[in-house]
């Protein structure tokens, strides 16, 4: 297995998720890692979107790409008029942002975010294509410092030395939540269902876990219900793709069976991030389907006879019975009540 | 993909399974089944004992394997003494019998009857390797018979053109099942999980239900909970390893939280199979632990980083409160209920 001399949770993190230098966006290879470490440079900002469409990189992955995938698109129509450099960008902004279909609302929050500094720039006669750079850099910085927040209250829920299953890969929330633990001296024992067909519970969450320090176990993702039986659970948790006002929660598929199974085992569990404003309901909500090879694979060997069919919805729908909390920076919200979020005067208490 | 000129549900079952023939006991690689068909030639009967522990075959294929072994067995030791044969049969009974753990009741069973047939054969002046192969032979097609019956049952609950989930791979209850669903032109739509680590869903199942000309899908093992819900799923049903009197069910892992999830949506959930008259109480049977190297890594290819643990618990153990009905040869059995299937007096209705 292949390694670089480096700190592993930066490895998944920060500039090597998505990085715009030299006129090009590079993006780790999050489909391989950590078998290898492998880097797709994109030359345009066409190319970005579609690593994000075949998932070079996913999580929270997409948005910084799309932040950089932005800043190239300045690059590239920096010769043109005023006029023609915002169409080639709301352009972009369209292109990256509807890259996957269920988070394209977040996706659209980045992008918007991009153009509007955008302006400012030409108005003020700066680089646009650095202007936006340092933006996406201030936004993910922002980012982590919010999740880092929500990491605090969710360790509050940790018992100590407790044992802890994940779903996925939760990129800063997988990071900071376990650098919360470790300040706390809580060395937690994590359990990470594979996440087929991209592994990601094997490949990511687990390096991140291992390389912080952490005893993690892995298991495949029909063993969930079994696990927390025999080897006590006290904690579900996983981040979500959509988090909707009435408490629906769209995050990788299996989350729901996972949820179900914490249920009936009185297992809590919590869910990370902060409410998606715009949907209010869970209807508003598509859920992607992938190519279906991709179940019938892996790693480009076919296991299955040809003629048999495969179905790969990337996500599922948790309901709010199922969720014992939404944990957020302001705090852990009910299912149930998630406009508080946005009306909440609490005040942080971190 | 190697195919050869076969019928499948052929290729998968009778003399495929395990043979034995000019003094060595053959057995498909199930391993490898369909991208390789492949033969492992067993020359002595500690090399069918390795076989099942390796899980060459699987399902019920250790049974036939079983039966096969004891036949080279008795070849093994054909010169020797009446006193030292029985002695190295019944060494090679146990040997056989316990090559894994959690079936190793009903291994006994297979291996008792072959030593009972040796010792007749003995007496009777006869060859005692094909005394114990036609044995083995005739205990198959018992076992078809008893299972056909089985699946008249099951496909009474099947809705016509109906959505049929099923979990890893039940060899001759799947094919039965299907023949029989076949001949009363109920056209089903299977809906075949993985089953990771070993893919007998993916592999086995999904082979032999599309050989059979039937509509099968393959999920991951993260997908039963949210296919139930989205693809009308009508009913959940699988084999089991063992079927505790108590009403336990011991089945390949993944069969409890996929019946947890039946239960939450609903769908019922019956199990296929012979009451275990041994097992009065599930406290009785013991999980066998597998390799955790093989959760980490598929066909040889390691997802993890050195360092992450696995676990790779084989079965799981699903309660009577999950289970909808025991689908045996003398009728569909609450699972509450099960010491009736040793005195019922009603007779078969087939």
């Amino acid at each position: 297995m292949q390694r670089v001399d480096t700190d592993l949770a930066f490895m998944l993190q920060f500039e090597n998720v998505a990085w715009y230098d030299n006129k090009k966006v590079r993006i780790l290879d999050r489909r391989i890692y950590p078998t290898k470490v492998k880097f797709i440079t994109c030359d345009n900002h066409k190319e970005v979107a579609k690593a994000i469409a075949d998932m070079v990189t996913q999580s929270a992955g997409p948005y910084t790409a799309a932040g950089m995938g932005m800043a190239l698109a300045a690059y590239e129509c920096s010769n043109l008029s005023y006029k023609d450099q915002i169409n080639y960008l709301e352009n972009a902004a369209f292109t990256l942002s509807n890259a996957r279909p269920t988070t394209a609302n977040r996706m659209t929050l980045v992008v918007n975010g991009c153009l509007k500094v955008a302006k400012t720039a030409m108005e003020n006669g700066n680089k646009v294509d650095e202007a936006i750079f340092e933006h996406t850099v201030k936004s993910m910085n922002n980012r982590y410092s919010r999740i880092g927040t929500v990491a605090k209250y969710l360790v509050d829920m940790f018992p100590q030395n407790g044992n802890i299953m994940t779903q996925c890969f939760g990129e800063t929330i997988i990071g900071m939540m376990l650098k919360e633990a470790k300040s706390r001296n809580n060395n937690i024992k994590l359990f990470c269902p594979e996440t087929r067909p991209y592994l990601q519970g094997a490949r990511l969450t687990a390096s991140v876990a291992y390389d912080q320090g952490f005893d993690v176990t892995v298991i495949t993702d029909n063993m969930p219900a079994f696990t927390m039986q025999n080897k006590n659970i006290d904690l579900f948790t996983s981040a979500a793709d959509s988090i909707c006002l009435d408490g629906h929660i769209v995050n990788k598929v299996g989350t729901l069976q996972i949820a179900i199974a914490a249920k009936y085992f009185k297992v809590p569990y919590f869910v990370t991030g902060i409410p998606d404003k715009d949907y209010t309901n869970i209807s508003q909500v598509k859920i992607e389907e992938r190519d279906p090879n991709q179940v019938l694979e892996f790693r480009g060997i076919k296991n299955t006879m040809d003629g048999v069919k495969g179905y790969y919805p990337s996500f599922d729908i948790t309901p709010p019975s199922l969720v014992s909390g939404v944990v957020t920076d302001k705090g852990i919200l009910s299912p149930y009540d998630l406009y508080r979020y946005f009306e909440s005067k609490v005040e942080n208490y971190y």
